[in-house]
C-alpha cells in the first residue's frame, strides 16, 4: 500500500488504553485484536480495527513480528509456484526471515480462518499470488502494520496495495510476431481463465500483432482453457481438427504449450514441421521437451524477489518508488517454431 | 526422536532460575538461549543447552511455538520439492500451522546462522529434506523440545531421529524386472549421487533384478550422474554411443529419464522402439513427456504428510509407533518400455 504520509503522522499517537477506551472495551480485548486471538465478538473486533485504522497506536505495543514472509498460493499445483517460492525465499534469508507457504486450494479468496491463523503467526509481511483479499482482509492487515504486497497474475493495477507483475502484452505481442515473421498466416491461441489479468494482456498482445501484421481476427481460433497441461491438450486438439487448422498456436503458458504438443502428436503432427508451438513462462520443463519449446520468458524468481523486496521496504516503514512493477518478459526461441508447411503459404 | 519415559518425567521439574543456578548464570541468559537469541558466548549457550537437555524445564517457561512447522530443503530446485512440501502444507493446515521454507543452496548441513533464525521462529517441529544436522544443531532443538523428523534421501536408518522414506530398493528391483519381462538383456542404469542412500538402495535393486533374472553386471552399463535433466543427457549419451550400447535404461530420477529421452533423441534413437526409458519418482511431468514415462511412483505428497503427522505428534508429546516408516513405491507403465529391438534379442 502506498504510505499516506498523514497516517504514518497518526500512527504512533495512540495507545492500546486508548483504542480500548474509545472501543467501550477492555485494553486486553484490544490486545487480542492485535495479536489476532480468538474470543472477541465479530462486531466488537471490527470496531477495534476500524478505531485502529483510524488513530494508529504506538509501535511498543504493536505485536513483535515473528520473522517470516507469509506467501499465499492460490494453488501450489505447478513449477510456476515453485520459481517464485525461490526468488521470495532467496531475497529474505540474507534478512533472517524465512518464507512461510499457504495454499487456497485453488479457491480466489483466503478463508477467514485463515486470516486468523495467518494473524496469529504475525509475519513481517504478506504476499499474495494469485489470491485476492476481502475489503474485511486487507483491513485486518493494514490494522495491524502488516504489509500486503501482490504478486501477479491477479495483479489488479488500480488496487491500494503494492504489486508486481510482468509485462504479459508485450509477451503475447512478440510472440505472436514471431510467428509472423516465420509466415504463418492462420495462428490459434489458448487463452488462460478470464478472471486472470495476466492472461487478458497476453490475449491482447497477440490481437495487437495480428492487426499489425494485417491478420484477420478468427474466433474460431482462440480457444480457452486453464492453464495445465489437460487444458492445454484437449482445446489444441480441438484447434487442430478444424477442417482449416492453424499452422501456429500461441498458448498462454508453457504447461498448455506441453499439452499442445500432445495433441498434435496424437494427430500425427510433427513439431515444427506441421505446426509451431510458443508457450509462456519459461519453466525448466520447457528447455526438456522434444522438441524444446520456444516461449516467453517471464523472470518469476525476480518476480518473487521484488514482491519481497517491497514487503521488506514496507515493514520497514520505507516508501517505495513505485507501487507497481512490471518485469520485462523475452522472447526464447527454440525448437517449436518454424515455418508454416509450404502447402498453406 | 522415540520419546523417552524418564525424559518425559524429568521435563516439567526444573525452571529456568534452577537452570540460571546450575549454570551460574542469570535467567535471562537462559531465557535468551531458550528463545534463540543473540549475546551469549557458545561455550555458555552449550553449557545451558546440556543443562536444559539433562534437566528438562518446566512447560510454562518454554517458549511458546509459534504455529509453523519449519521445512528445510537442501535445494528447492525440483518439483519434487514442490510435491513434498503440498503434502506437508495439506496435512498441518487443519490443525492451523503454516509451512515455513528455507533451502541450503545444495548444502548438506545446515549454517549455523540458519540454526539461530530458526531457533528465533520457534516453530512447532523441523522436517529435514536431504537435510543433515550437526550434533550440536541436533542438541540445540532437542533442549528446546522442538521435534525433527528427517524425510528421504538422506534418511539415515539408523539415525536417533524420526524419519520417512519409501521402498526405494523395491522400487529399483521391480522397474529392473520389468525391463528384463520385456526381454531386455543389456539394461543400462544412470545412479545418482553416492552419499543418497535412496539412490543406493534404488542401484541395488537393480542389481538384485539383474541377479534374479541371470543377468550379468556389467560396470560398464552403470553411469554416475546428478539428479537432474543434464546429467541424465551426458550420462544417457555415454550409454548410447558404447558400441554395444544397452536396449534398456534405469533413471534414478524422472529428470534424468527426461535427459535420457534427449540423448536418444540426438543419437535418432526412437523411445520405446530402440531403447526403453524407466524414471524413478513419477513426478507430474512424467505424464507429459512423449512418450508417457514409465517409472516407479513414489508417493512424496503422501511421505511429506506423514512426516508432518510425526512432527504434530512428537510436539504433543504423543510417543510414535514407529521412528522410521518406508511408504511403498509402484511401477507405472506407460509408453517409454517395449521390448528391445529384435536385432538384439
Amino acid at each position: 500500500m502506498a504510505v499516506d504520509d498523514t497516517t504514518v503522522r497518526k500512527r504512533g499517537e495512540v495507545g492500546v488504553s486508548h483504542i480500548a477506551a474509545l472501543a467501550g472495551v477492555s485494553a486486553s480485548t484490544v490486545s487480542k485484536v492485535i495479536h489476532g486471538r480468538t474470543g472477541v465478538s465479530t462486531g466488537t473486533r471490527r470496531r477495534i480495527e476500524a478505531l485502529i485504522r483510524e488513530h494508529g497506536y504506538r509501535k511498543a505495543e504493536k505485536a513483535e513480528a515473528v520473522p517470516i514472509v507469509e506467501v499465499v498460493f492460490q494453488a501450489l499445483d505447478s513449477p510456476w509456484a515453485l520459481e517464485i517460492v525461490r526468488g521470495i525465499e532467496h531475497a529474505v534469508r540474507p534478512h533472517g526471515l524465512a518464507v512461510t507457504l499457504t495454499e487456497m486450494d485453488g479457491a480466489h479468496t483466503p478463508e477467514s480462518t485463515w486470516a486468523r491463523q495467518m494473524l496469529a503467526r504475525r509475519p513481517v509481511g504478506v504476499i499474495a499470488v494469485s489470491a485476492m483479499f476481502t475489503e474485511h482482509q486487507l483491513a485486518q492487515l493494514d490494522s495491524r502494520g502488516i504489509p500486503l504486497v501482490a504478486l501477479d497474475p491477479t495483479g489488479e493495477p488500480s488496487h491500494p496495495i503494492a504489486s508486481v507483475g510482468a509485462a504479459n502484452w508485450n509477451g503475447g505481442l512478440v510472440a505472436t510476431r514471431h510467428l509472423i515473421q516465420l509466415g504463418h498466416r492462420r495462428i490459434g491461441m489458448l487463452r488462460g481463465p478470464d478472471e486472470l489479468l495476466c492472461c487478458r494482456a497476453r490475449l491482447d498482445g497477440y490481437r495487437a500483432a495480428l492487426d499489425e501484421g494485417g491478420l484477420p481476427h478468427d474466433p474460431d481460433l482462440v480457444r480457452s482453457a486453464p492453464l495445465y497441461f489437460d487444458g492445454g491438450r484437449d482445446a489444441a486438439a480441438e484447434l487442430l481438427r478444424l477442417p482449416d487448422r492453424p499452422t501456429a498456436i500461441f498458448a498462454s503458458n508453457d504447461l498448455q504449450a506441453l499439452g499442445a504438443y500432445h495433441a498434435a502428436s496424437a494427430l500425427g503432427l510433427a513439431i515444427p514441421r506441421d505446426v509451431s508451438i510458443v508457450g509462456f513462462d519459461d519453466l525448466p520443463i520447457a528447455q526438456w521437451s522434444d522438441p524444446p519449446l520456444t516461449t516467453v520468458h517471464q523472470p518469476l524468481a525476480q518476480m518473487g524477489a521484488t514482491a519481497a523486496g517491497f514487503v521488506l521496504a514496507l515493514a520497514d516503514g520505507r516508501t517505495i518508488e513505485h507501487d507497481r512493477l512490471e518485469l520485462p518478459t523475452k522472447l526464447v526461441v527454440r525448437g517449436s517454431t518454424a515455418a508454416p508447411p509450404a502447402s498453406t503459404r
